[in-house]
């Protein structure tokens, strides 16, 4: 069952359309919820005025944040996120008041009743300008959300050392999830107390902690549940939280479920996005292409709320120096509120933007050097037993060679690199190729607990029941882990019942995010199975007289690992165990091994283990319109060992997808704290037409720590491919663009340019 | 907290009327369903057609057993109750069709429609008859159910060495639980192919089975879920996997959420009753009141369907000779079908039958030997170590004589025997003072596995989640588990929270029958709680600079049992614990201790713990009219320890209510199969004018397998109060009545005219 490819366990649900999301939820005496946004990006609140829309016929509660029973905010690391903005508003997507009524219609007639006067503040919208003196102060204690740092060596030596210092500019946008599905709850009260909250949940347990705290319930009379899930990537977790909580409010308050859900437009005005990046880097190195030092300045956009600020700019400052062997590193990074939409997770949660930066740069290195990108990287790259520009000696098979050279072996590369460069001098439309190559922590790292959790129940009739606090949200946990369990139960996938993930079910196993879901969770369903299997082999042990730690779980069989005709069926083993009074629920608990970090020092073992990949985009750009064409990406990842290979697969064809959008396409325009992409006829993703041909190719070195060796896949596909295209750009074009995304503008304009003419509007 | 009587968890809910029964359910497109009964209680189905209702708009289905994708037929013991019948109807409660239609007035128009052609078998109603070679035989291998032994000594010796042989028959009738609420189910199905039913269930584990079988699904795929539960006494099993069968069919072919529910009428008419029973007793006895043998034929009518009688006969088999050290026995029990509404479990489970028979004989024998009843029962009583019946030793105190002598103590039992006899010469309405003892096997005895579990989950604020696959019935149960999960860590109840109990979030643990959710569940809910509260110990350690062992949880802290000055929050502990990456998350599975029963030789060690009780009832009686005023009840029962006082009296009012109805009013009347009491204004059951004054007199013998030394309340609260007030009855009008219940008819009459008038009828 390992390493072969099922149908997903929730495919038909899919296909056939019986799968039921959130906006599919109807609960008898339903209310229709909306919210009154913030006209301000940032203003005081003087009055809200909600006596008119109190009186309009249907609506049956107009409330404030005066109506919140508990903590007014809310949030992960700091508490700054008001689902009812109390005396403030920091961006246009905040709530002053939230309506329910018999009907969206009416509801949303009475949002537009509500009057309220605000004294307008100064606003701030660069976080660079932000954390200056005298800017405008968003929160109390000032606009520095958090400041990072990596300390290696001593990089005024390395400097010292180098042939040649290089100092390069990058930024990066911000760009919104765009699931299919906008955010949705139904929030309701059970008789005994509880408050239901199901919907378009990424993280049930964040989203749970957030909900009790601001209605003032304790965590176990809050239950969340994950309806069908139309994409989340990473986007369904604070701004589910707002949605939660505001519903909650509503429901509690009316004693009837509430239905909340967001327009696109709500959505894109509304939702936290992904941190636009400001990133300096300069980069010591000998004429032979070795680096001798590296010091990054990086400057994050917060937007109005922390959120996952703080987590995010760890994730780029410890990998900020890319997979390469630097001897001394110095970086620094900010997070900085504004009055700008705010941001947080979002797949690849702060690599996108130094991969878009550090690999744009080495090809930069590599062409002021003369020397082939490939053999550049070559040269630098971390090896087995190196050490990290956190210090961290890495203890598994360091394969980031090995995916550049399957990744670039695949694509032909060095044939291309040279035949393209010949052939654009007579060719209209410029073909280039480009290549990205990353390592990446597996799993939370060290600046937290990571462990979660898996249970297992053996029914009388085989069928098995399993239960983690993961989430399915598309990208194959629920068949994975399915997987997992019928595997080491001998079982065929179909006796395995993903149960839906709810609160009320297990204890908080933590998110599922940072794609640790195969190598924690999977971990955890793994060691829940065996345990089961261990039970049924004591059951039958006797009956096949042999020894307990004999037996194995096989084709539906509980036998004699040594001797398969001394076997007996595995519901015969179920139906043993129970006469025997045993039970057959297995909980297993699994915590990532023992990892550190030391923020004053910038200094630690940070992951447990890491990933690597490398991919190669082969494009064509046409230098008068701007136009580039994705034709072919070869995507090689090391994933440990791939579980599903065509989820992997998968994973990687969404990925690569993801970060073309970003590297192309993908901006949400922001101006002066206005959102002016505010649908999808202006804020444009790739379609299937957009995205050329994709190879993956799955590398496969088994890790010590993950479940049959696996490690992750995820995150790391949608962080290679803008910087990427931007190589091949720079190949086909001969166009450095240091700015994403490379959109029509920069690639006729040039980036500098782009910004005289947006600063011009 | 153990002791103490908190506020019961669900109190609110259940005055405030927020509580949401099954009747409350209202799902989006939900579809309302009706059966169309039987219209013989013995016939071939030869034709069922719906054509006509089909045609009627609103109706989403009209289905029959051919419909059914799984087996037709389910059974706890014996598999033989269709749902839907098939080929041959038994009684007149079965479905031959279910329709489900946008109203249930369309439905019920729909079942109307249907028409059905029958050929009519020859019936049976009389259990004894239907034992007889050629009686008609209901089901393929005979009317025989089943046939229970017990074995001890040598009757025919025992016989010879009595001075007096008393030979007497009783009978019992057929009893309706008469819960408040009738039965009610909502199946919906949900995205992932998982069947919910919710509703009105007792034991949502068997309910599951039946359902999964029916409809061909793996248990994994079908979920049950209790709603507020408006009663059940044993009444909602069965009678619900029927209910939830036909909903689930239902809801599986139109793909939309189905109620399907009972009105009073169908309810009197199909849900099932507690078993009638004919008893002969032949008792040999000393002139000094020395019981030397008894002899015991009973003969239990099951109705059109096995359900529970081969448990509830087994249990009358090994209590048949109540608590009394009789050296020889030979008990034989039988279990029909007939033609009537089939019976299965109800508060007692076998005993009141049995209770009312020996406990009204003891009185008989004790009168034939001009002895006290009293008097005659201490000198016969099963004392600590002796042998039962079945040839259990007794390892426990055995109170029977201790209940006897506290209820009639505080009943002022001499003086009021010796008092009445004198005043009831002179007086018009006759006063007389009964009593009854009993012995009870706690929970489910040798005829099965006998094990359940419990989940108790921290989270993070110090709240708790307790999860058991047992039900909520009105008894207590959240309230008593709730306190031992608080009790074992040292917070206040207000801090648990009681999930709703669904098969989706425990394994099976067996069913909340035969008085064994303290003892059993009670004790996995310790141990799970223990098994938290360790890890909390273990976490807290080191901070507190103790050995966990040290360490014990009071007054909302961890501390050191000898030292309370060293002290950590709870949630301080619990924050240690989630910072060391422990899970909170503790599963406990209890087990009974070993018991065995030989059915071919009658004899085992049956239960492995038994309470024992005595009440004793003051009652006035109108020789004219018949009727008989219960003036005041003494109720002393040893429950081992009560952890909860009040839920106890609670019980015991309860238990003796239920108990005075069975002796005095209730009787579900039968004329050749078809029900003639269909509503409340004929099927009388007590006001609380009619139940008089309870007294509770708790009685705490440790018992060293129950947690905290409790045993059990519940069902011996119900199985006295008939015998007492038979007892009572003949004390004050001298009259014997040998049949239940003692209604006005009896008491004028006497038992054997009423019989003839009724077979004159």
């Amino acid at each position: 069952m390992i390493g072969l490819s099922p149908l997903r366990v929730d495919g038909r649900e899919k296909v056939t359309g019986a799968a039921r999301y959130g906006q599919d939820l109807k609960l008898a005496g339903m209310l229709y919820a909306k919210v009154k946004h913030a006209e301000y990006p940032h203003a005081e609140i003087l009055k809200i005025d909600t006596a008119r829309a109190k009186k309009i016929k249907g609506v049956a509660a107009v409330l404030t944040a005066a109506d919140v029973p508990g903590n007014t905010a809310f949030g992960a690391v700091i508490v700054d996120n008001q689902p009812l903005a109390e005396d403030r508003v920091r961006y246009l997507g905040d709530a002053v008041a939230v309506v329910a009524a018999e009907t969206a219609e009416i509801a949303e007639k009475a949002a537009a009743a509500i009057k309220v006067k605000y004294r307008e503040l100064p606003a701030v919208f660069d976080p660079r300008e932000a954390l200056e003196p005298g800017a405008p102060e968003i929160h109390e204690g000032g606009n520095q959300i958090n400041h990072h740092k990596t300390r290696k060596g001593d990089v005024a030596e390395g400097f010292r050392q180098a042939d040649l210092v290089i100092e390069r500019s990058y930024s990066t946008q911000r760009v919104d999830h765009t699931y299919i599905e906008t955010e949705v709850v139904v929030a309701s009260l059970d008789h005994d107390g509880t408050l239901t909250v199901e919907g378009s949940h990424q993280n049930i347990f964040s989203i749970r902690a957030a909900v009790a705290s601001f209605l003032g319930l304790p965590l176990s009379r809050v239950r969340i549940v994950q309806a069908a899930l139309g994409g989340s990537f990473g986007g369904k977790d604070d701004c589910m939280s707002v949605l939660s909580c505001r519903a909650g409010l509503l429901a509690l308050k009316t004693g009837r479920p509430v239905m909340l859900s967001n327009s696109r437009e709500s959505s894109l005005i509304e939702s936290y996005k992904r941190h636009p990046y400001f990133l300096d880097y300069k980069v010591g190195v000998k004429r032979d292409g070795t680096l001798t030092a590296m010091e990054i300045k990086v400057v994050a956009d917060g937007g109005a709320y922390a959120s996952m600020t703080p987590f995010v700019t760890w994730r780029s400052v410890v990998h900020a120096t890319g997979p390469y062997r630097v001897p001394n590193v110095k970086t620094d990074i900010y997070g900085a509120y504004t009055n700008n939409t705010y941001t947080g997770a979002f797949r690849g949660f702060g690599s996108p933007q130094i991969t878009f930066a550090y690999e744009s740069l080495m090809d930069e290195i590599a062409g002021e050097l003369k020397l082939e990108p490939l053999e550049f990287r070559m040269n630098n790259i971390l090896r087995d037993g190196e050490i990290t520009a956190t210090g961290q000696k890495l203890d598994h098979t360091v394969s980031v060679g090995q995916a550049l050279q399957a990744a670039t072996s695949a694509a032909g590369w060095e044939e291309k690199r040279r035949r393209f460069s010949e052939e654009n001098r007579t060719r209209l439309l410029k073909r280039g190729i480009g290549l990205a190559c990353s390592y990446r922590g597996v799993a939370l790292g060290a600046e937290g607990v990571d462990a979660t959790g898996a249970i297992v129940r053996i029914q009388s009739d085989g069928s098995i029941d399993l239960t983690t606090g993961l989430v399915e949200m598309g990208q194959g946990l629920k068949t994975v882990f399915s997987q997992i369990a019928a595997h080491e139960l001998g079982v065929p996938v179909e006796r395995v019942q993903y149960r839906r993930t709810d609160t009320s079910t297990i204890v908080d196993g933590g998110p599922t995010v940072a794609s640790r879901s195969t190598i924690m969770g999977g971990a955890a369903v793994r060691k829940a199975a065996i345990a089961a299997r261990e039970k049924l082999c004591a059951a039958a042990a006797g009956e096949l007289g042999a020894d307990p730690a004999e037996l194995t779980a096989v084709g539906e069989k509980i036998m004699v690992a040594s001797d398969p005709d001394r076997a007996i069926d595995f519901t015969g083993a179920v139906a043993l165990a129970l006469a025997a009074g045993m039970n057959l629920s297995s909980f297993a608990w699994h915590v990532s091994p023992p990892i550190w970090w030391d923020e004053e020092a910038g200094k630690g073992n940070a992951y447990f283990t890491y990933v690597y990949a490398c991919q190669v985009a082969e494009i064509e750009v046409d230098p008068e319109t701007g136009k580039i064409n994705v034709l072919e990406v070869w995507a090689a990842h090391d994933v440990g060992k791939a579980i599903n290979p065509e989820a992997v697969r998968g994973q990687i064809c969404g990925g690569v997808a993801t970060a073309i959008g970003y590297g192309t396409l993908e901006e949400v325009e922001l101006v002066e704290g206005v959102t002016k992409t505010v649908n999808l006829d202006e804020y444009l993703i790739p379609t299937a037409m957009d995205v050329g041909k994709i190879h993956s190719i799955i590398l496969e070195n088994p890790d010590k720590y993950g479940p049959y060796g696996a490690k992750c896949i995820a995150e790391p596909t949608a962080e290679l491919c803008a910087p990427a295209i931007a190589n091949a750009v720079a190949h086909a074009a001969g166009k450095r663009i240091r700015d994403l995304p490379l959109n029509l503008e920069r690639i006729v304009l040039g980036h500098k340019l782009v910004k005289k003419q947006r600063r011009a509007r």
